[in-house]
């Protein structure tokens, strides 16, 4: 399966009135499990960004997020990150967000491109062979 | 059309280091959007949570956003909010975010549910028809 | 008095599950209030960026800031912003956040520099006359 | 010294086009550092709040922080949360954010009180003895 998984912990300043995570932060969660997914991979944006002053990271093109149960202020989640699925020159990572009891909160989506500038604009470019082959892990 | 409309400026800290509009504000500008916009038309949740202690508000049962051109630090938006489209009990609201050139920076899409809390379970109960009547504007 | 004022809508997601603004927002409108005030005194950080690569805006050196109101959830708070005051290379901007009925939310301080690279480290530089005018209004 | 630690990634998401952590994330932080304390000596808040529906957490009086080097875009930061300093019925909590090569990036300082609900008003209470004694680890 190759799920990567990390926990999060629900904090108080992450609930709504409603006492349950305002629905921005799992687009946040999504955002920071991508990155850690990578990392756990050896895939280091801030490394690669330093080595290259034109790469641009994996750039967001399309977001989407359906939200089950909520998750409740105090609650740990699990989230699960699954590897990339290639599409031409864009890749979708599915996450899950998975609560104490085993329901599922949360899932979604991410389309991401690989990003260089060239010539001053953002293009969706190649990704290295080696990126490719650690993020299948 | 009756669209809504508002002008969002981008600040320093709405921006990642790639000197645009992290994406998860996107999301946090939709869910203040659908308020200003309902408040626009005199539906104000607020006042409506405090006449119904059960009454839950709109909560978000699926979001989805693209993200086209980046909005850049100092930039302000445009953001167009549709009004809602019926569809059972649930509802969709369509969000455009423009760019002072007036290309679309980002489109985005929530699905809602009137929400009231029946026998301590959240329910998607019928919209009231004075609150339709408004939204229809 | 010459006092900078805007005014914030207190929006579902910026409220706690205690239904009141939670803390760090008062520290994130501290910031967008600051630009607010130079933007209203024609003092463009996001130009003045663009015009000189080596500017580094305002950094914030140290921040303040006591709750003595709650602001709750669908409250529009008055912000005042008061001009700088200088000392040295630092300068001091007082903010405070009003109810509705007048009472104080809260009141803040941020200490900022003028900030610019020189040999790749960030320093605090003497603040150009032409700036200094526009602060005093 | 009995001190917490936990560590911090400076997520892309936190950084602002200074490539470095935007400063209300601190206080976010600090918030969640106090929790996370709390939680490691066996105080939890959020059950203290389902078994006493009148009780409202640690509201926070005062905050201060202070920012003496940049927290960069990847870096791993060590976040010191120090004990509880009482002073008649408020308490107060020194942060200390660390960089990786030692140096210090923020400081910060938190004041709170024991909160409960008393004829609908928020009040500050006394600490119970056992939360006091928990506290002092």
């Amino acid at each position: 399966m190759n799920l990567f998984t990390r926990r999060i912990r629900v904090h108080w300043g992450d609930c709504d009135p409603a006492r349950i995570a305002f629905h921005p932060n799992f687009i946040r969660w999504m955002d920071e499990g991508f990155t850690e997914m990578a990392l756990a991979r050896g895939i280091d944006f801030a490394a690669l960004q330093r080595e290259d002053a034109l790469f641009r990271g994996a750039p967001l093109v399309d977001v989407r997020c359906g939200f089950r149960a909520p998750a409740r202020y105090g609650q740990v989640l699990g989230q699960e990150v699954a590897p990339p699925v290639f599409s031409g020159r864009s890749f979708r990572i599915v996450h899950r967000f998975v609560l104490p009891d085993g329901r599922l909160a949360a899932e979604g989506e991410q389309v991401r491109i690989w990003g260089r500038e060239v010539d001053g604009v953002l293009r969706a470019v190649p990704m290295p062979d080696t990126v490719c082959a650690a993020f299948a892990g």
